[in-house]
């Protein structure tokens, strides 16, 4: 029996609150991007190999990423996943973000990487792996220089990314070394919350004017990126999500206060 | 070749000071009953199951927990993880404590559980399963209806934890059922955040006075559990690693503000 390709539930368990009038069509980041952008603020990811038999082992590590986005993990054969790699090396690593307060974690990022792992192809890789291993987790100076550890690089073979509900795609391996991850990525965790904590009416004023919700009572914001945030609305006629723009994207770390700003104004104007 | 079974390294790479003088042994959690403790206490986990071909496959999930310890996931068939459990039923889950604003990711508590997932045996665990994943997980409630998912039950075959550097220890299923979680688990991050933040000099006092390092001149506390307190401080000596115990073990989920009190006096009597 094949399996089904959309959920198997009534239309109206997930409907929701359309837009009022005409709303610009905000960009959103590539799948790619995404991926990219989880990767390079994650601090722990969960390593996936093979014990004995061909039994699928997860485990936590901390990892560092190459320039094109591969991770790359130290682990020892002293601890089961270090030894599953040498028998064999298909593997798969899963990013998270890290979670709001009371956010719901299956509406929230991850990705998995799957390929194979391999050492350092040679010393100019190595000295990078390394190099990115011991930025992310200064332990890895010290366990690096034990005979049991090794540095393995993950080639990537597919990537999935899940955004949260309804939001997920699959990515080719080359779009993913291609892509950049987001330069707000950093910050958005924290701009979320500061605006959820300290500007609730700017929020509610923007999605009024601008996300198409003049009917909004409340709204909070799920997310930040490069381009607007994704809000989630109060309304009579049920709970609504939309997204606002910023006028022109982020280029830099520190980018999201001036953009809202701005879009606090627009909102007002 | 066969692997090490010792950290290949000088001795002295993970040498640290003895502590001075005699010094009461503390009693210390169980591996297993560790490994209930993460478990009831984790709100995501890394599901990890065989894609097309074995290849292992990472994923996040939220679960609930039956009365046993064993976990339960609820996932669609349109996500890949609920079409590999239908093609091969071998899973693992890995369950890791949330970090403490700058932890070391590898010196913190992580579990995995690694065995067969099962749809629930009868009407009866269908009905616990189903509570325990919507009890963890609200939306559960909602996707539980949906024709696409299902709710799988671990039947566990192996349980690994690790607790941070040089603790760790496997456990069998028999005794990962029979264990239960430490009743101040839940506190114990607060209770930790809470007495490195507003209480340093209790616990250089209890470091002194307590737990064999007269010498210290700076304590933090790394960890919590029912039996006492685990202590990181800072000597001539070098970084070293203690332990001091409560007068009697927390057997109420508010224990631990008593216990510490009490800790406290006798340091400084």
């Amino acid at each position: 029996m094949p399996f089904p390709t959309e959920h198997v539930a009534p239309p109206e368990a997930l409907a929701t609150p359309e837009p009022i009038g005409d709303v610009p069509a905000v960009p959103t980041r590539s799948a790619a991007e995404e991926a990219r952008t989880l990767v390079a603020n994650g601090e722990v990811a969960g390593l996936s190999t093979l014990s004995d038999g061909g039994h699928p082992w997860g485990s936590l590590v901390t990892y560092g990423v190459l320039e094109n986005g591969a991770p790359v993990v130290l682990v020892s054969t002293l601890a089961e996943h270090g030894r599953n790699l040498v028998g064999d090396p298909r593997a798969s690593i899963v990013v998270a973000a890290t979670l709001l307060p009371g956010q719901d974690p299956l509406d929230s990022g991850r990705v998995t990487l799957a390929g194979r792992m391999r050492e350092p192809a040679d010393g100019v890789e190595h000295a990078e792996a390394s190099g990115a291993m011991t930025s992310s987790s200064p332990a890895a100076a010290l366990y690096g220089t034990f005979g049991d550890f090794t540095l393995w690089v993950l080639d990537i073979e597919r990537v999935r990314w899940v955004g949260g509900y309804g939001r997920m795609d699959s990515v080719t391996p080359e779009a993913y070394a291609a892509a950049a991850p987001d330069p707000v990525g950093p910050s958005a965790a924290y701009a979320v919350s500061h605006l959820n904590a300290d500007h609730a009416g700017a929020l509610l004023d923007m999605a009024r004017a601008l996300a198409g919700f003049p009917d909004a009572t409340a709204a909070v914001c799920s997310r930040a990126d490069r381009f607007g945030l994704d809000l989630v609305m109060q309304t009579p006629r049920g709970t609504a999500y939309g997204r606002v723009g910023f006028a022109t994207p982020c280029t830099e770390p520190d980018g999201l206060r001036a953009a809202t700003v701005e879009l606090t104004r627009r909102a007002r104007a």
